[in-house]
């Protein structure tokens, strides 16, 4: 067994099993305390959400709880490996809302029948939390999944392999953009991989200045082109009117590449054929469309970014979701909508620009960071993250109206 | 607003809004722990759970997680709420667990249109715990719910307002009647109430030794007798085949008076009629079926018990369910069954008969306490009572061949 291996069974069984644990927020250290916080206390807020629901979030640990949600049809790059088989992800997911965040967080993983049965499930559950994030849900399921329980809870809902990936993408694509010296509403973006996360970050481009119609995704069957009969609902929203067939067809002048795909699907001529300056993000992990090394060998005018930590410039979820749901929590947001994601994409952005704190430096082993070619998206211990991104999701919360209270966190 | 109450509120707004948190259980400081407690490392537990799933106890808190749940149908004395009204309660149950036995514990408050409906939603989520507390669901579905989820599910599930009462319930009663010189096998019982907690109780005192045709149960209608043709499933169960009909004729000669009904609602008259040396338990809570004053100027002969915790020998589930559930957990067992209760009885009983610890007179501000009339059950500050019942609970988990493991337990 090799050491790593070894390490991770041995962090996850030491010193207790699993990751996260409960505990007391509150003293419950005599008879009197107990009388308090159990019976005949207890009666007394029981009533009060009893006469106004909102008073949940004064007397229960509703507003600051997210469940991390999955079924394990898609864990990681694993696959479909089962609800439990997930539980180590969901529990590190609720690891990640803590310690980024201070938001507790506690894991759920659920089995099913139909889409229906895993909908009706979580809907039944959700007014326990104050949030919930769904995790490693399988495409195209994950879709009507997270539409369905928007509708049906007044509670924030994220997908984040679609919206939290979406994020962290733009911000780091807008700023790479901004370097190379190109304009989003201009680029032509080639999007290897027609899943939930392209679906999402492509989506989000979009919203970001992107033309649809200078969008071409691929799946295994090559371009989504507007004749083809085998789309699905998603894919067709990107369904590009052309006569380009290949991966050659479009990357021939591209401005940017984001792949969302499988490893080593990148060839090397492909890349060669991009458009000056170009922007390239091989996201599949832990291994990406092209090798870094590769890609920077085949031409040295590219920014590229990839989902792994010993590269620069990873694309990295714990960049955003712990975040977003602080701000979200924060002013009581009854959703996350796409004002939020914009703020919280303009937020890592702004972030990226300014002087990197020692901190940061120290805890990523580097010793120099500045806004640039690899360094276009911030590190993931970087303490500004939370305050800057949970402000400005919770400002656009308030301004777009989803925000239930309209006071600005005092807590940073 | 009087002050208990807001005492109450303010102790569960403050410092934080509920009672319970999440918090790491590992080392989380710096981008190494991060590559073991999530991307790439986490995919090890998740490999090893997708082959045996026995291993998510391994690497996950499942083992050490019990779901406090609810509908919120029963809500303490306080009837049909809904579930967010009973959020407060269920943190609480959470609290309690975590206090007493080291248990992480988190509360679901469950919305459903239909019984199944419920069922289905918790047996869904199930397999992410280690095992699963039922609470303040009505009866008669309480029944079938409990029921079936034993059924689907394969870690314990325990309905605490049936099992756990029923257990503390019977510890004090055999006390009482082997104080007062009878034998549950001779003893004539009159029960009144017929709801969940009523019914848990008759079956384990039967297990106990009581005998069914001793029992007279009542509900709002009279004693029920094999001639009624109104009685649910439940009920049918305790159908007397008696002349008997009014409280006035079962009272007569009865050793033994359960209430789990409501207040005030056993007459001083009828109490008169019991035999000599009686035990009356008037559990209604917080206004019990006699005051403890009445009773005793009534006879000075009885020995009696209630569920507040201002006189002696309180009825406090908490003396009962932490514990059960660590013993539970301990050895791993796939459910609760009678062996399991009936160990939780005897040592329970045990504990009453030994000197009782300083920390325990302190904490209850007595000076002195000794099996007796008036300590017939313990303390629930008691220490005593994780080790001894958890012990019991393990050893019968083994010897009924419930448990999945054969260790006992070293924690202690």
């Amino acid at each position: 067994m090799s050491d790593f291996r070894q390490r991770a069974l041995d962090y996850h069984a030491l010193p207790t099993p699993g990751k996260i644990k409960v505990e007391l927020s509150t003293a419950a250290e005599n008879v009197d305390d107990l009388a308090l916080a159990y019976s005949p206390g207890v009666a007394e807020p029981v009533k009060e959400i009893a006469a106004d629901p909102n008073a949940a979030y004064k007397y229960t640990a509703k507003g600051n709880m997210v469940a991390v949600i999955s079924n394990g049809t898609a864990i990681l790059g694993l696959g479909n490996l089962g609800p439990l088989a997930s539980k180590p992800v969901m529990e590190g997911k609720a690891l990640l809302f803590k310690r980024f965040a201070g938001i507790d967080s506690i894991d759920i993983e659920v089995k099913h029948r139909t889409t229906e049965e895993f909908i009706s499930t979580v809907a039944n559950i959700a007014d326990s939390f104050g949030g919930i994030n769904l995790e490693d849900i399988k495409a195209p399921e994950c879709f009507e999944i997270e539409q369905e329980l928007i509708k049906r809870c007044k509670i924030p809902i994220f997908h984040d392999d679609q919206h939290g990936t979406a994020i962290v993408t733009a911000a780091g694509m807008l700023n790479a953009l901004e370097i190379q010296g190109k304009d989003i509403n201009e680029a032509r973006i080639v999007c290897m991989g027609a899943g939930a996360a392209a679906v999402a970050c492509m989506e989000l481009l979009i919203k970001c200045g992107a033309q649809r119609e200078k969008i071409y995704m691929l799946d295994r069957k090559g371009v989504i082109h507007t004749r083809r009969g085998d789309l699905t609902e998603h894919k067709m929203l990107f369904a590009n009117n052309t006569d380009k067939r290949t991966i050659e067809d479009v990357m021939t002048g591209a401005d940017v590449f984001l792949g969302v795909s499988g490893p080593d699907l990148l060839q090397p001529e492909s890349l060669a054929l991009m458009a000056p300056n170009p922007v390239v993000f091989a996201c599949s992990n832990p291994d990406p469309e092209i090798k870094p090394e590769l890609a920077h060998e085949v031409r040295d005018d590219l920014i590229m970014a990839t989902g792994r930590s010993d590269y620069p410039n990873q694309v990295n979820n714990v960049l955003c979701f712990p975040f977003i749901f602080r701000g979200a929590l924060d002013v009581r947001a009854t959703e996350i909508n796409d004002a939020m994601k914009v703020a919280a994409v303009n937020a890592l952005r702004s972030v990226s620009k300014e002087p990197v704190p020692q901190s940061v430096l120290d805890a990523s082993n580097i010793d120099n960071l500045s806004f640039g070619r690899d360094y276009i998206i911030p590190k993931p211990m970087d303490p500004r993250l939370c305050e800057r991104i949970a402000t400005a999701v919770a400002k656009a919360a308030i301004n777009s109206g989803v925000a239930q209270i309209d006071e600005m966190p005092s807590h940073y």
